[in-house]
């Protein structure tokens, strides 16, 4: 039973044994399946600047999983929960054929103009991202054989084990008056595409300028590629991409170098045109992703 | 984004192919799938007398299943969201070994004192249930071959296949004052045992005075056993089983007599003692149901 006031969003996240991890594997430990599944959530709601509530889990269970092994699995969750204010209040558990987690997550906010959608960019906004990116598809490279497990890395691997919800982050936005924010769960370059086809404006994005997590660099110069292939093409680096009016560039700054923060840095600006994304390089040259995301 | 007042309540209930259902088999018409998953939740909102709100589905979807499949399954859903007042307002979906539904339903009530628990039971209370009971059960029976499919179980197979979460009954006995309540998902002598455990009470059940749905009789008889091993054991009847002080009967009784609302049979008493159930035959003796609800 919770008491409620304002509005409230609702976020839904599901992950499931051989589509989004394998037991065991890579990012696969218990402990860190529990805290990704909740974060996926939370993150949702940290894109929208609300506050976090409640969080009800399901777990579908395999036989044969140890008890041990599914008390990990909430202990990760738990943590994340404790630490972001976030109250594990209730949810099922049933048999199932491999290991299922799915988190719905709700957030609550005074008033609903104080939630961010997708869908208020403008021309003339400044594209900002908090944190930095990259950090997830270098791991999957990394558990996936294609680079060295190399020292350079391992801040890479820590990052993408345990992606932290922008939730303060989030709120700080709102309460700063960004136009549009959305978390980045698919990736920067899918992402930043639906905030645009939302605002229905287009978003100018320069890719030198992408903040890189720790052990990108090396994690890309073992695959061959540019950085920011990494940056722009992985998913689940769980950061916020937003549109602030340029004047609020000072107080968006300010805000998110509160001790810490995730702080922002800011990869482009909004203008008129056919909504989506285009990407530039340092000479100013367009550059298309399309068909690169899966060939790191 | 939902504007909120009062409290909420939220369920969580997850069907998973091969735990809960056989996909394509009795009762596993995708429809069917979809109804029940969403009745399990609701069901559990009507048993506090809560409003119903919002619903979010996840989806688990098996590689190969059509996409006819899937929507039928959201069909079947949302028929019943529709009929109940429950808006659909999001999910997730997700690839996975076999068929999930997993839905978090959210309902309402203007003040916490409004809602009924499972804890409130009192000495000198009666104890009440809406509706019918056994049909779960006895449609399980005809499914796995143990009772012939005749024309005579025909009205409980239908009822298996779409029970009713008891919405207007439940915000009807709580406004009419029932000191606690609880839907019958896992069978009235499961049920009744945890609200008498809540409670710190005893609940005497009289099993002859059970309310039987149609073909309980008929397919207890190929079964040879007493019917009311079905009314009493079986579960996924999702009526409501309440404990009601003895001024109210009457209102009750009104209450639940009007236009197609699932009716009341008083079955039982709320006394001091150890805190459990008591079942009773026709000639007073206590039955023991332990050991037969998977003998029937």
């Amino acid at each position: 039973m919770v008491r409620a006031s304002g509005v409230c969003v609702t976020s839904v996240d599901a992950m499931v044994e051989g589509t989004h991890f394998r037991l065991g594997e890579g990012l696969g430990e218990p402990a860190e399946i529990g805290h990704r599944a909740l974060a996926g959530a939370l993150s949702d709601l940290a894109a929208m600047g609300a506050r976090p509530g409640e969080a009800y889990v399901v777990l579908g269970l395999p036989h044969g999983i140890s008890e041990h092994r599914a008390l990990e699995l909430m202990r990760g969750a738990a943590a994340l929960a404790s630490r972001t204010g976030t109250r594990i209040a209730g949810g099922d558990v049933v048999a199932a054929p491999v290991l299922i987690v799915s988190v719905t997550a709700v957030g609550w906010a005074d008033e609903a103009d104080r939630l961010v959608t997708r869908s208020g960019a403008r021309p003339g906004d400044l594209v900002g991202v908090t944190g930095t990116l990259g950090a997830a598809a270098a791991a999957l490279a990394v558990m996936e054989g294609r680079a060295p497990a190399a020292p350079a890395s391992t801040p890479a691997l820590e990052r993408a084990a345990a992606p932290e919800p922008r939730l303060r982050e989030g709120q700080a936005l709102a309460a700063h008056g960004v136009h549009a924010m959305i978390d980045l769960s698919d990736g920067l370059a899918t992402d930043a595409g639906h905030l645009a086809a939302c605002s229905g404006v287009q978003l100018e994005l320069r890719l030198p300028d992408l903040p890189l997590a720790g052990g990108v660099v090396e994690v890309a110069d073992a695959l061959g590629v540019e950085p920011w292939r990494l940056a722009a093409g992985g998913g689940e680096d769980y950061e916020l991409c937003f549109c602030a009016p340029s004047e609020c560039r000072g107080d968006v700054e300010r805000a998110l170098r509160a001790d810490g923060s995730a702080g922002v840095t800011w990869i482009g600006a909004v203008r008129e045109g056919e909504p989506g994304i285009v990407m530039l390089d340092a000479s100013g040259r367009r550059v298309e992703l399309e068909g690169y995301e899966h060939r790191w």
